[in-house]
């Protein structure tokens, strides 16, 4: 570490205080991403307690920087680091600060009657959805990780979820932030408001910028009255065309309580079957489909029941439905969420395959994997497909797994490139995005020039040179500057 | 004009054709503003056909611009003029380009299974709203100005109306756009995805820019299932207090099928009973405010009254409204609407205000209106407040009226610049936005330092500066540059 190096993190330590700066041990923790791909070097991890302390790191790092712009020197925020994309770990330089939100994670305050609470950015996703619980209120944003996950790195990466169909991605719930700038000025937009007209919405581009633009230090978030129930129904169809006509039927019959629309391929099922033999699964065998409903009810569950049986009455006589039963209590729809949620540890347990997050419109859908399915068949006879995903927001999680018998550190390495390819052409002739929640943090940012538009990425492009000019945040994710 | 400009001129009627060039006769429908509070001077008023045409005359001008910084040249993206800031008509100089996007008006696309449908720019609220319906679909977005304002309008400003308790705003029912940059480039972002996360969002920093960053040529549009009922109640409330409490029930209540939530004044509804006679208003006399409800229902008409009349049975059990009706048919609910609706005509045949579009946090709002009201009061005794607008919202139309016997116009000249700061200054000691829905335009520019986070506003200006350098775009609008 150069003399000037040292310098600066003395600084720091006496901005956070010793003992939140870490520069030895075991940082695995803050270094290796959740799925363990990349395995990076920091040159500390440091822990600030408050948005003053973010500011003045990042004040000095820009300092530092800007005298010493060969230093390599840069910042990689990080919240619960369970990102899909390697976006919040460092490099292998030793010249990235990881700078860690964890302790940042107080609740300020639930406003009521605005419906609306606000947070730190370290606030762990569970725990925000429990405070506003406590209040009597619901934040809906859920996803697998929410037990570690921080409304940070939510916010960041644009998270989605299994209630966007209702309530939309991880923007959709954000009123206002408090963001640290590049400079390490704090723009304090902590807006409880609905409605707001001054000038350029400066929300909507730091959420989803993956670090890349500032940091966010914490949020105002909405909040809705609870559902007086919420009913799960499991259902076998016998195509993805009557996955889609079914889709389009519980939205006229449920409308706004249409919370949950979840498609399961057979493969994928029979999967967690063989590595979770405590689970029951509802009859899967016969049918190529099963898609998960949820219905928030205002009312009551009696209504929440009459509604959903009402539904799935007319899916049968339409054909579009084969089989399907209600959940009885509240133990059968947490078994039938717990089935929907094992897919992704069941194929893990099943090796190592290639995976893709990647949505359509839903009108598109069924062409999509006719097109795709039967492209990689013929390039790789035997292939097998774990379909799973959010239909209802047109997101799938097509993820591509080797041939009986075949090793599958192998397959990956020799037939990732070609698999992506397939897919990501397929994705884009469908006008869809090979990155529909997960971001594209390092992982994707190389695939993105094939598939965006050059006008969208040089205007990416000049907003990033123009607020970051000495790449200080995350360089190198999202979007190349050269 | 000079020999270059003539030749621009020539050059533009080459692309657009001779017919689309306007530059005499009485071009005052697209130089003066709506409510006549401006009446500006156009080098010319150019009408193209569709995206290329756009994209060509903003070509031209960038070259030329670029080859004469001193010229003056700038354009004004112009939809239905419908505006209420000045933000869509020229200036005084007789430099500016009013670029109509009139002739765009095609609805593109209705995709029925994706819930989406595609429009250009030009095409009127109202006519998108018809053939939404006519696909069996709801576009919800609803405003006063529905038939002559256009959806690049709308989007351009970030509109808000009726309906954005349930809906949002303008910007949450789109999920993509066609823009033409400041260069004369095309970006083709006209995606139908409810999930994309790859890259910065562009399409919420050119929503409610108001066309200082590009040019909204067609946008994909969120489409929801008609409700099955539309049922609206009167309510009269004892304070704004009880206003808030009722609103608070009616989300617990009805959640998602609460589409409207309007609060009017006693004093604003005395205006209409004085200048409609035609209309007869439920009483009003002896309450502050009343408050009018819309429950979309999905069920039937039968559950809609029901989910209602339950509603106000709860709400005067525990005081917070004191009398109310509901609808007996569509005629009955029209004519609350038209009483609501009829209450910015109504002051303005009682003469000139000072207007207020604000919003705070819902939990302010009633601390807002008593702080402000005294403050009016005790600087201008006898001053009349015309109280209205989106409770559901925080979104307030806080309108002061001259005090009985003194002239309007007297009182405008004398107190606009007093009372604009009292209530401005009330809106942020109170957390709001001095605009909610109608933007900043040109008469707000000058405010909004005042009012807006100077990080906020520096922010703004090097985005603007980055995708517009040489201020082709609506120069003036929303931001100052120097």
């Amino acid at each position: 570490m150069s003399p000037a190096m040292h310098i600066l993190l003395a600084e720091i330590r006496t901005i956070v205080g010793n003992t939140h700066v870490l520069t030895e041990g075991d940082l695995s923790a803050w270094t290796q991403d959740w799925r363990q791909r990349s395995h990076g070097r920091a040159l500390a991890v440091v822990r600030p307690a408050n948005v003053d302390e973010v500011a003045r790191v990042v004040s000095a790092c820009a300092i530092f920087l800007a005298q010493h712009p060969d230093s390599g020197l840069s910042i990689v925020p990080q919240g619960g680091n369970t990102g899909l994309v390697v976006g919040s770990t460092p490099d292998a330089t030793g010249r990235q600060i990881v700078l860690s939100l964890q302790r940042m994670s107080t609740v300020r305050r639930v406003d009521t009657a605005n419906l609306t609470m606000t947070v730190e950015a370290g606030c762990i996703l569970q725990k925000a959805q429990e405070q506003a619980r406590a209040a009597g209120l619901w934040f809906p944003l859920s996803l697998a990780a929410e037990g570690t996950c921080t409304i940070g790195g939510n916010l960041g990466t644009n998270a989605g979820g299994t209630q966007v169909l209702r309530f939309g991605n991880a923007r959709d719930l954000c009123l206002g932030l408090e963001v640290v700038t590049p400079q390490g000025d704090v723009w304090q937009g902590l807006s409880g408001l609905r409605k707001d007209n001054t000038g350029y919405d400066l929300k909507h581009l730091y959420i989803g910028a993956e670090g890349t633009l500032g940091i966010i230090t914490a949020a105002t978030l909405k909040l809705y009255p609870l559902p007086k129930a919420q009913l799960t129904a499991w259902a076998a169809v016998p195509s993805m065309e009557a996955a889609v006509q079914l889709l389009g039927l519980a939205q006229q019959h449920l409308c706004a309580s249409l919370t949950g629309f979840e498609l399961m391929g057979q493969f994928a099922l029979s999967l967690v079957a063989r590595h979770f033999d405590n689970l029951r699964l509802p009859p899967y065998q016969n049918t190529p489909f099963c898609v998960l409903l949820e219905n928030a009810d205002t009312e009551s569950d009696v209504h929440a029941r009459n509604q959903l049986e009402a539904l799935l009455e007319d899916a049968m006589t339409l054909g579009c439905v084969t089989d399907a039963v209600v959940a009885e209590n509240l133990t059968q729809a947490q078994t039938l969420w717990q089935i929907r949620e094992s897919i992704p540890l069941a194929q893990a347990s099943e090796g190592l395959n290639i995976k893709h997050d990647i949505s359509v419109p839903v009108s598109a859908f069924a062409a999509f994997v006719a097109h795709t399915d039967a492209l990689l068949e013929r390039a790789i006879p035997g292939v097998r497909l774990v379909n799973f995903g959010h239909l209802g927001d047109g997101n799938l999680h097509y993820n591509v797994q080797a041939p009986v018998g075949m090793d599958a550190a192998v397959f990956l390495r020799e037939q990732e490139a070609l698999v992506n390819r397939i897919v990501f052409d397929s994705v884009l002739a469908h006008g869809g995005s090979i990155s529909a929640e997960h971001g594209v943090g390092s992982l994707k940012v190389d695939h993105l020039p094939h598939y965006k538009s050059p006008v969208a990425l040089s205007t990416m492009r000049a907003i990033k040179m123009a607020l970051d000019p000495n790449n200080l945040m995350n360089p190198g994710r999202v979007l190349r500057l050269s």
